[in-house]
């Protein structure tokens, strides 16, 4: 455990996003010093943040170790870098790596990593590996259609995930998906879900810490809002963050993870995905909790004891804003969301909107989780970015 | 006022300490870039915190018209550069500069000060402009020995102040204050006071919002210590904000102020110092209020509407971390104050600790004062930095 901090400690993010924006903030809070490699020359959120960037190629092991050389701690952002490839960086550059690239391993597969969290004794929705027509239809047949194909690598919002609703446009899916060029694509049956939650945990030597279990609002496979505490029964709750809490320890990992859950009709809770760092679903902790996601993350990689995740009030939503133009970035009509008491209004910092991009957040703090949750969306709705 | 922001909105500070490190993670949540010019060329907090950094001094007006000229709105972080200079600056850049160099004139020189909150009918402590021998004897023999003898200009942090005893240290201190030097040198008398009290002020053209009222509890005319709500009777409390508002109207700011009191102990309520800036005494607003000083400077100077001012918990002591080693700055022993539930470590990038030296502070939120502020100073004590 480390009970120091140098002014000169170093922390490096692969990758730029928000994630790593809002993480270094907690770095700068704690005095230390952030850099950040970029697969972009110019104009990322960490970009504007920092005087040491770095530029490269997300596949080049050179570029990062190179980087990772004037790093004290590295961290990630995304699941955009192989863990071969950041075992290969972790080693050549003498500077340790969390998420570990062995952790990272366990999960950066999507069968890999339902195979670990079922070995784990973690249910899953259920999935098979496909690889030709006649898997595909017999997993329709068996699960039932429509039902899910996923790339096994480099999915994200949504984005590698294709719902297919008879053997056709399977097929065309898995075309689509690279299964004919040796992609490993993940059937995955549809679960009649009432709620889909989350849960983050952050662990490291000193401890493991695990946040509220929140309810995430999904449109066409993008979250648009979370509110925390989940409005489910307490006993989903407490399941959910054992549940999270091992699916951590199965994977032995340092730093902060999140896990996202469905509720299913019949009282299950299931493993839907993982990601091991700070999550979209975790953004609401920045006010609604002691110690956010962002803070925890920080903490944990650098091997600091972790804050409390307790929450500051009794209810909290958080609303994606999506871009709303094609345009030089700029949030407009921000006026009700700064003035409405205990609303906190994030943005990116990314000098480009597109329409769907997560550009910003805004979070509300309150009493009750339903007139939050209005009151959030009413506010929020105004805002044009 | 302003009803949006472009990403490529670009705040400049005039300094490059904490407080505009501070402030700078404030302009960073809402998206926006920081710019920064320092006297010095590197190695100052908020220059690892951007890509665009400049130096020179704060006596050249080249030198920041240039800077300026780059961003949208500049702001201060210290008394350090003349309004005359900064009207300069504000002319020949075309960027605004707040506080306004008009705003910041009113209070720039001790005297000026005096007579701009004496004017606007708020009660301040007994002063005179002193000029010679019998100057001094004369307010000592009124007033009483020993009083202060301060600079007029450039004093903070109890640098630039003297206690006198009697007439020949008077003179000695006048000498040493530049009295002989056409600097002009302030006597004013000790005033028994209770307790010193805090109140941070927020305004602009959407509004004004008053922070409670906090005690500062000083030793060597440093602050050590900020406890919120001062534990002083209510009526003193609104009539210390009633007089900051006052005051900030008195000058027609725009920003963040901060003003000193002293409780008499005949109960009467005087102004001691102000500020025209983020203050230290503000500190403990960045979690013990819903918005902190720091979020309503950069909202203030930047034409948004105010956040609130509410507290978020019953009490905060906020104890400052002075340097207690001259070396390369390390926070050692910081893992009881981590660890601490609802504690709060902010450390400032400094890379070079010196005893005394303002390198970091903690902040610890509860429900009764006696005990934050207790536990606070117990666990603060553990930190070697």
């Amino acid at each position: 455990m480390i009970n120091s901090l140098k002014a000169t400690t170093k922390l490096g993010f692969l990758g730029a996003g928000q994630l790593a924006r809002m993480s270094a903030l907690e770095a700068f809070k704690l005095g230390i010093q952030v850099a950040v490699f970029s697969d972009r020359t110019e104009n990322e959120p960490v970009q504007f943040m920092t005087p040491f960037s770095a530029s490269g190629s997300f596949d080049s092991v050179d570029d990062m170790v190179e980087f990772a050389k004037g790093c004290d701690v590295i961290t990630l952002e995304n699941e955009f870098i192989s863990s071969e490839i950041l075992q290969e960086v972790q080693d050549k550059s003498g500077t340790p790596i969390f998420p570990s690239p062995k952790s990272f391993s366990l999960i950066e597969n999507k069968l890999i990593e339902k195979q670990t969290f079922e070995n784990a004794g973690i249910p899953v929705t259920p999935y098979k590996l496909v690889r030709s027509g006649s898997d595909l239809k017999e997993f329709g047949d068996t699960h039932g259609w429509p039902y899910l194909l996923k790339s096994s690598k480099g999915g994200y919002d949504g984005y590698g995930n294709e719902t297919v609703r008879n053997l056709e446009s399977a097929k065309e899916a898995f075309e689509k998906l690279g299964g004919n060029k040796n992609r490993d694509i993940l059937a995955e049956a549809f679960v009649p879900f009432t709620k889909e939650f989350a849960v983050q945990v952050a662990r490291n030597e000193t401890g493991t810490v695990v946040y509220p279990c929140c309810e995430t609002v999904q449109e066409n496979h993008i979250c648009v809002a979370v509110l925390s505490p989940a409005p489910i029964e307490e006993k989903y709750q407490k399941k959910a963050q054992e549940l999270a809490v091992k699916a951590v320890e199965a994977i032995d990992g340092k730093g902060i993870y999140a896990f996202e859950f469905f509720l299913t009709e019949d009282g299950n809770i299931l493993l839907n995905e993982s990601a091991p760092r700070p999550h979209n679903s975790g953004h609401y902790t920045i006010e609604g909790c002691i110690s956010s996601q962002f803070e925890n993350h920080v903490r944990a990689v650098l091997g600091l004891p972790l804050g409390s995740t307790k929450m500051n009030v009794p209810a909290v939503a958080m609303i994606n804003l999506l871009g709303t133009h094609n345009r030089p970035a700029e949030a407009d009509n921000i006026k009700r969301g700064l003035e409405t008491e205990n609303g906190h209004l994030h943005v990116y910092g990314k000098v480009q909107s597109k329409v769907g991009r997560k550009m910003a957040h805004y979070t509300l703090l309150g009493d009750n989780l339903e007139a939050v949750y209005k009151n959030a969306k009413e506010v929020s709705s105004k805002i044009e970015i």
